[in-house]
């Protein structure tokens, strides 16, 4: 029996832009668009709302800034049955950048932040909130948070106005039993708030630490077409989709994006499973360093990597 | 703090042939036992013990049969310290075919059967034990066994003399409460014996459900170097050393042999998450009808793919 609280956020374009700075043509974008309506999809998050004064707009494409006019040559005319959703860093956006609800394609503005950042996150995001949209918070990179801050943190975030609250794997390091043990300190921290999870395939365990997050009464989900994302990427969406057991869901649409793009697409920007961001998640060490490796001549250097890697760990 | 009792197997070779009718070159499968003495493993899975009358020696390689002449070039003068196993499937083998164990250098054959072939899978299992083997038995797609039907073999096993009893998840279909669900209902059944996990990958679910077999108290874990299998294939073995605690577990000789022979092997025998083989897991579906539509010019056409298998499910 499937559980109607559960709601699925895709952000291929969002998470999959961090591989290509967000150089995605039109068509893709409407076509991954149109296919999440069509799927049942709850939220799609079509980028980042960045200020235009932070990040250059010919390095970056539009969904780095998610401006009302690239969001209107996506939904078109009328507005289908999702909700759009954006994120935005602290420190990276002005307030008076975000426009009120009323003037805005998007639904949702999600706020990304690490455990010390909390009481700015909570600040931008009840700003948004008050201008009228959808809120979420990010906490992102526990797996390195010290229990004590987190738990401040939690603290803070209990009695602020932001319903949804995200449980973020930043490293792809975590096991079940550490999903687990986490769901249920942020279930008990945060009593009346909507949990999510946004999961990291370093280990090929995005999708099981999903599941067992929805085990754990999280009710947002973050996946991604094909997993596309930084590195070894995001949970599947289409595995995810075929779990879930919601009617109105409907894997097919997602299939045919798969099909048409994103498979030619992995060839060009790869992402997925690689031993690097293997050894990096299990490390709990941010991708940065695997994604330099993969993406140099020595990439294959397996042993090396390894070595580079116990040796940087002795310091 | 780990648990001693816990062995890994590592079945690269006997499942990765399953691939390439086991036409490995010496060299290869020599890196890779040398590799696995070197980590630690605790017992290499080298291939099939079968009859040579029930299969072609020019389209099998020598690891389809396991004799004892292809083994000696293998390990050389001197046998590390690692366990040799063969796999033997019912029906495809004379009993006559099996040496007494003082004459090979085999130490344990595992004995693959369906759960309506456990009274044959005894029988020859409890003669290999007589040999002077260590012994194992493998009940394959338990997915789709009756509850009633598998219940009666447990009782069977239950009786039997032989010590390790495997839970397979041959389709790749089971979500981590299922493989909670069974390794529970095994340890309950099969009291005073060992329980194994074989797991598949195709919804990326092998390692994860390994971890939960971990956690169920099941001892024996199966994995492959990258993964190495049939369709979506295994539990890649090199998360698994990656997770577990055993000091005496080492995983740079896997790395070595991974960059060495399997990163080039994945271009020329592919195998891995593709969404013909995870739909198959989902709909809990043997994986040969995606297996000959992956080999097949039709590869990328998932909607066809999804279409054909929702009609094929009408029926």
């Amino acid at each position: 029996m499937y559980r109607p609280e559960i709601k699925v956020l895709d952000c291929t374009i969002r998470d999959g832009g961090l591989m290509n700075n967000w150089q995605f043509t039109d068509e893709f974008v409407r076509d991954v668009y149109q296919a999440l309506v069509a799927a049942g999809v709850d939220y799609m998050e079509i980028g980042y709302k960045s200020s235009a004064s932070a990040f250059s707009k010919t390095e970056n494409g539009a969904w780095k800034f998610c401006e009302e006019e690239a969001l209107r040559k996506i939904v078109g005319d009328e507005k289908g049955d999702i909700k759009l959703s954006a994120m935005a860093d602290i420190g990276r956006i002005e307030p008076n950048d975000i426009a009120p609800k009323d003037q805005s394609l998007l639904d949702m503005i999600r706020v990304a932040c690490y455990v010390n950042e909390v009481d700015k996150a909570i600040w931008l995001a009840e700003h948004c909130k008050d201008k009228g949209y959808e809120t979420c918070i990010n906490v992102m990179a526990v797996s390195t948070a010290l229990e004590r801050d987190l738990d401040e943190a939690l603290n803070d975030l209990s009695k602020c106005k932001i319903p949804n609250i995200y449980l973020v794997d930043s490293f792809g390091s975590m096991y079940s039993e550490q999903i687990e043990y986490l769901a249920r300190k942020y279930k008990t921290a945060l009593p009346g708030k909507t949990i999510g999870i946004h999961a990291h395939n370093n280990m090929q365990l995005a999708f099981s630490n999903t599941v067992t997050a929805i085990i754990e009464n999280c009710n947002m989900l973050d996946a991604t077409m094909l997993g596309i994302g930084r590195g070894a990427g995001n949970c599947p969406i289409e595995i995810l989709m075929s779990f879930l057991k919601n009617p109105k869901f409907n894997l097919r649409p997602i299939l045919h994006v798969i099909e048409k793009h994103l498979i030619q697409m992995q060839r060009e920007i790869p992402w997925g499973y690689y031993i690097p961001y293997m050894l990096a998640g299990a490390k709990n060490q941010h991708p940065r360093v695997s994604m330099k490796w993969v993406e140099s001549e020595k990439r294959d250097k397996l042993v090396d990597f390894f070595d580079s890697m116990v040796d940087g760990m002795d310091i």
